[in-house]
């Protein structure tokens, strides 16, 4: 199933994508479930937002074997691979909707992409075991982690050059029925393939993800977790168009302005 | 004026502290006001919350140049201080109530107390001037910045030592009417005073901070900003009362159990 979350009427609305059309859901995600609203939109008509509500948006560095040597953080023989996953924090002010654009910032000289596998939380949880953490998302998106490398590199921590507004496009919808462990992804610019892997290829898969992260963090519906992207970041340009797909999903279209 | 947040009836509720009574308000804060909602409760009775609702928690590292020289980061003479605010974040998760108890956690050997001044929004804002960076500050509180001093040495990014569960008690209350740039700040562990400074040492003053920090995000009613620690953190033990007073507003009391 496709969940989106659209405006109509001047609201965000949940809604489940049918074909061409939209049915608006009733009942907030995350509480006992939901069900059809009894209304609908025409997809075409329909105003994209990212589909998250979150709390925090937790992300994975180095997350790709391949992605790490790329950016001379172990050797080619894969020593210094991390031994557990290294966590880092966006706010919700990151988000941008698919299909949006996003203004290259005068602050930085060097604006990369990062394409990601991005799993939205559907439960509150926390101390999640291996066995019921798939069972915490409520359905798997493509996020784009926009990242000023430049500072990413000069500051203390990564805030300004992973958590700024609008370093988070995410969707362009939520795909519920997907096993998340093997699936294309795949970064182009312009058309051109940047990013090309699987996810098969993490260093901790998703299940691995959120029992680190639960352990410590109480995660909250709406809540977004970025799962770390593979080798073939490289720098942005003004009037880029930047895709991130995912197998079984579809693709998240950011222009750069 | 003293604003506290409050559960009444199952809700939580913002007031106004007027001696033993807290009368509760109308309207939410950061849109047009508020106003007495013609309820009030006995203070002593009232169940506290951490006041704030924040969509984030921007934090400043290492803004006492006392606290730079103690941790090993800057040399004595005062030379690679840092030149621009180095920022962190914590979720809404990591907030804990005024009076509350913390759970000593059992993945860290070296949990550590840092006091701070925290300020908190009352307007959606961006690119603050810094003349009216302060008139974005709906009020003023003690925050203690939780710390596993241990994983923050050791991990990628600040994440599960600065952002675990219940990592930021905040409170008793916001106090509104605080000029914050010279204020008396004392951090005491069973009594024994440990951190003695002054908010005039800080490197980066409250209106420097929302300055940078309102740059690169925007920044919701309710988001929390703790200015950083001054010298004298060190290591908590279960059974520790800390408590955080910042001249002008009051004290934070937290318990590790």
């Amino acid at each position: 199933m496709q969940l989106v979350r659209i405006m109509a009427d001047g609201q965000a609305h949940w809604g489940r994508l049918d074909g061409e059309t939209v049915h608006l859901l009733a009942g907030v995600l995350g509480d006992s479930g939901f069900s059809d609203a009894g209304r609908s939109v025409p997809f075409d008509a329909a105003q994209l937002l990212p589909p998250a509500t979150p709390s925090k948006i937790v992300c994975v560095g180095r997350n790709y074997a391949d992605h790490i040597r790329e950016m001379g953080h172990a050797g080619a023989g894969g020593e210094d691979l991390p031994l557990e996953p290294g966590i880092f924090l966006k706010g919700p002010n990151a988000l941008a909707e698919p299909g949006g654009s996003v203004a290259y910032p005068e602050w930085t000289e060097n604006f990369h992409f990062e394409g990601e596998l991005a799993l939205v939380i559907g439960q509150r949880c926390k101390n999640l075991g291996a066995a019921e953490a798939l069972g915490a998302v409520l359905g798997y998106t493509c996020g784009l982690d926009l990242t000023a490398r430049d500072k990413q590199r000069e500051d203390l921590q990564w805030f300004r050059a992973k958590a700024a507004d609008r370093f988070c496009p995410l969707g362009p919808w939520l795909e519920t029925g997907l096993t998340p462990t093997d699936l294309h992804i795949q970064t182009r610019v312009n058309g051109a393939v940047k990013q090309d892997s699987r996810t098969s290829h993490m260093i901790f898969d998703p299940v691995q993800v959120l029992v680190y992260v639960s352990r410590y963090v109480t995660l909250e519906p709406g809540d977004v977790v970025l799962t770390g992207t593979p080798e073939g970041v490289g720098p942005l340009e003004r009037g880029d168009t930047v895709e991130v797909e995912v197998e079984g999903i579809g693709v998240l279209q950011t222009r750069i302005v």
